[in-house]
């Protein structure tokens, strides 16, 4: 079993190790990356980090362009270079840039929608349901079940994917970190439509 | 002279004038079409513009990808359809992403860096002034020399171009613009860099 100078700069990248640990560790497992980072956190070399808290700072830009008329810059971060490399990464990061250009994305996720918008909606749906005449101990759970579906048209890691739409992006994203054994993250994107604000 | 059904469009899309109107303004100026919006003027079908003045709202959106990590999403408006797709006005959008993309540029123009930005500027060149003992009547005068050297580092408009500097990106759309007989803008851009803000 060869190790190779990328699965240690993986390894590297992922733990922040040394090079000759890496390359030590990596032999022990006969190259298995999640598996040599254990390794390196028992010898207490790498410090303890769940995948969600590992740094996502490599990656990959993406643009998509509909026709020069619509278009999408999108940041996709993963975990090491090597993975930003690979097929299947800048698959998803093609994908994710066309979703956000189709599907009219306006955020990545909830929590960037300003809490004034969120209030705006809140105040139509609660006017709405009280001239259907909707019982005031219902209106609570309607106006969330409301919210829900304006964030899954708004977000893009809770729009169905366009591609799939059994899958939210959020399953698409996960489905790939899951795949390479990285954190992976849509950190940004751009969304320019032709004359549009 | 055969009149195309493309200059006519794009007439139309310059006045707002009739097909008919348009086509025979433009028989009468052999397909001229700058001519061809002063005899619309002329008869008053169509209203009084300055270039400057007349709507660019048709135009590209482009994206220029350096090696996956540094990203720029641009749009740059000119008059017509006609002219958007002419492959003069793809190459100058090819350009300008590129060279928002190369020289970091983070503004359009210097009417959008936010006024405290620019006192930071101005105090620090006013320290640097007295510290080295300038005299205060030649402060002002220097520290608008720094601005103007500040903004043209950071305001695309005012970059010099990148693959001819002799010319500043003003420069390079003013020419466009003259070329093609519409008014040309940039209108927006954003640059993402790979783990940067």
């Amino acid at each position: 079993m060869t190790i190779t100078a990328e699965q240690v700069k993986q390894l590297r990248e992922m733990t922040g190790a040394g090079m000759m640990e890496c390359k030590k560790a990596l032999g022990e497992t006969s190259g298995d990356l999640e598996k040599a980072v254990d390794v390196l956190r028992k010898s207490g070399i790498a410090k303890a980090a769940t995948r969600a808290d590992r740094a996502a700072s490599q990656g990959r830009i993406e643009a998509y362009i509909h026709d020069a008329r619509i278009g999408v810059l999108i940041e996709v971060n993963c975990e090491t270079d090597f993975v930003a490399r690979t097929d299947d990464f800048i698959r998803l990061c093609k994908d994710l840039g066309m979703q956000a250009a189709a599907a009219n994305a306006e955020f990545v996720r909830r929590e960037e929608v300003p809490a004034e918008r969120v209030q705006r909606e809140r105040d139509i749906y609660a006017a709405q349901l009280a001239a259907e005449g909707k019982p005031a101990n219902m209106i609570d759970k309607i106006t969330e079940g409301k919210l829900n579906k304006f964030y899954s048209e708004i977000c893009l890691m809770e729009q169905p994917f366009i591609k799939d739409d059994k899958q939210t992006i959020d399953q698409l994203v996960k489905t790939a970190s899951s795949k390479t054994g990285e954190n992976i993250v849509v950190r940004r994107f751009a969304r320019f439509k032709l004359g549009a604000e």
